[in-house]
């Protein structure tokens, strides 16, 4: 699946994702105003509100951005509705060709994560039939319970085309507390990054890549240098640009000498520039996201 | 919120809580056959089958055994129906008396998991008002991204009198991998241990637990007895008795002198426990409920 990705990303020659983590206080007043009075202020209300606003980003953003990540927190926290809602976001992603990283950092023993594995990646048995729970392209996960937590959502990559990237090195400012620890003389993320290695290793695609990534911080500039260098089959999913500090020149580490193998996630840049740089938002986040590209484009 | 765990644990004697990780092949055929008459082979069906299902396991044990805990992939892997499930069975075990353990793993970077905890454990805004989105007493949550991952959890078990049990040697059989690695002579199990005691230092309550817990697998008592005298304060939530291979003598490191300190889980075993001992779903639960509390009171 990690080909589908990079064809996307080469078609636009963009390696950007934007995220899409709508809070409620990033909506413009005329549309929550729009949704409450016909929903009043109740989670259908909020979930229509968002759906409008990502409809409006996707709208302005299919053309030139390859992909698009929502992240599942914000939309949980409006319930089911909310949860309506990110179900609507991700078939309409993918109605408008974009390919879609759901943001969900689900992990948990095998049997279990066989179960968030189906509902993200794979098809639900029911009966006699099966279906499709939520059908994201990818998904991330979380490895802090071993291999067996992550090798179902593996399989399950292997099995429908789907891809996952793992949490190696995060971009906030605790990741060092358990991630930069040392064991043995090697950092912990350098033992995940290990891991991330050897859990692709049997799903290298045409273009040198594995369907399972990862994730590491632009933030932290320096470790991403030494994870390039440990995983040059790896995808890295790289947020942090932007909102949370790091700009074009730190997610370089981050790519391969062929221009591939990383794409840059910016969620709150791209989804509030109107309220920066004025305009709709569609318009606004469409012109963040080519300096976006651009930016990023000019410096790799 | 521990206190209340604590007050159930001790008016009924029992210190386990049944697992609602309810997988369609759990259910006899005659109750999936009536949903899926009335429903369709569809996520409707699947999900109206699982409630009835939970029902039936909550109404036989929710006068014996003070907790559930639903695992929230069960229920997301049948999409929003499923997931409308979880929310109708919260509801259930609480109007029922139940203290509800979601387990989710929840965990992310700050904003985030702000959202996360909003979402199972606070009060979402939503214009003027606000509303609780899934309002469980109680969540699993993942401390792979470090104190700033974890603390808008503790900020929301202060604000609103609730818990979280966070993932510190979970009972799979990979979760040595990246736990029982060491760290300046310490596992990172116990580096985990002791970011936990912190994040607990100020929620101590009237029994001298703290609201945020430990999950620690009853298949590693070793090293279930080094994180008991680690972490005095703090409460575990033990998985891996029952079907796992735990028995009640390696659950006994878990608990401390005073008989407190500890709830342990038991899923399949007692779910399926009719497929076994034959009777209903309900009667058969119960009776394994019974022999569990027994196996486990007698023992620590």
């Amino acid at each position: 699946m990690i080909d589908t990705l990079i064809e996307k990303i080469k078609e636009k020659g963009n390696p950007t994702v934007a995220g899409l983590d709508p809070k409620l206080a990033y909506l413009p007043e005329e549309m929550k105003k729009k949704a409450f009075d016909q929903y009043g202020e109740t989670f259908e209300g909020a979930a229509n509100a968002i759906f409008e606003f990502n409809k409006e980003l996707i709208d302005a953003l299919y053309d030139i951005v390859p992909a698009v990540k929502p992240q599942s927190a914000y939309y949980e926290m409006y319930g089911i509705e909310g949860i309506k809602c990110l179900k609507k976001t991700i078939d309409y992603a993918k109605e408008k060709g974009m390919y879609v990283i759901l943001d969900a950092k689900r992990g948990d023993i095998g049997a279990t994560s066989e179960a968030y594995a189906t509902a993200y990646l794979g098809n639900t048995e029911i009966g006699e039939k099966t279906e499709p729970a939520f059908d994201a392209d990818c998904l991330t996960v979380n490895p802090y319970l071993g291999s067996d937590g992550v090798l179902p959502f593996v399989k399950m990559c292997e099995s429908r085309n789907k891809g996952i990237f793992a949490l190696v090195k995060t971009s906030n400012k605790s990741s060092g507390e358990l991630q930069d620890l040392k064991s043995g003389g090697r950092y912990i993320y350098e033992v995940v990054a290990d891991l991330v290695k050897e859990w692709g290793s049997t799903t290298i695609g045409m273009y040198g890549y594995s369907n399972v990534g990862a994730v590491v911080g632009a933030t932290y500039p320096e470790q991403a240098e030494v994870l390039r260098k440990l995983m040059p089959h790896t995808y890295f999913l790289v947020p942090g640009y932007g909102a949370q500090g790091g700009g074009a020149k730190d997610v370089v580490p981050c790519f391969n000498n062929d221009g591939m193998g990383a794409i840059v996630n910016a969620s709150r840049s791209i989804m509030c520039a109107y309220m920066k740089n004025g305009g709709s938002v569609g318009e606004a986040a469409r012109q963040e996201a080519i300096r976006m590209r651009d930016d990023i484009t000019s410096a790799i």
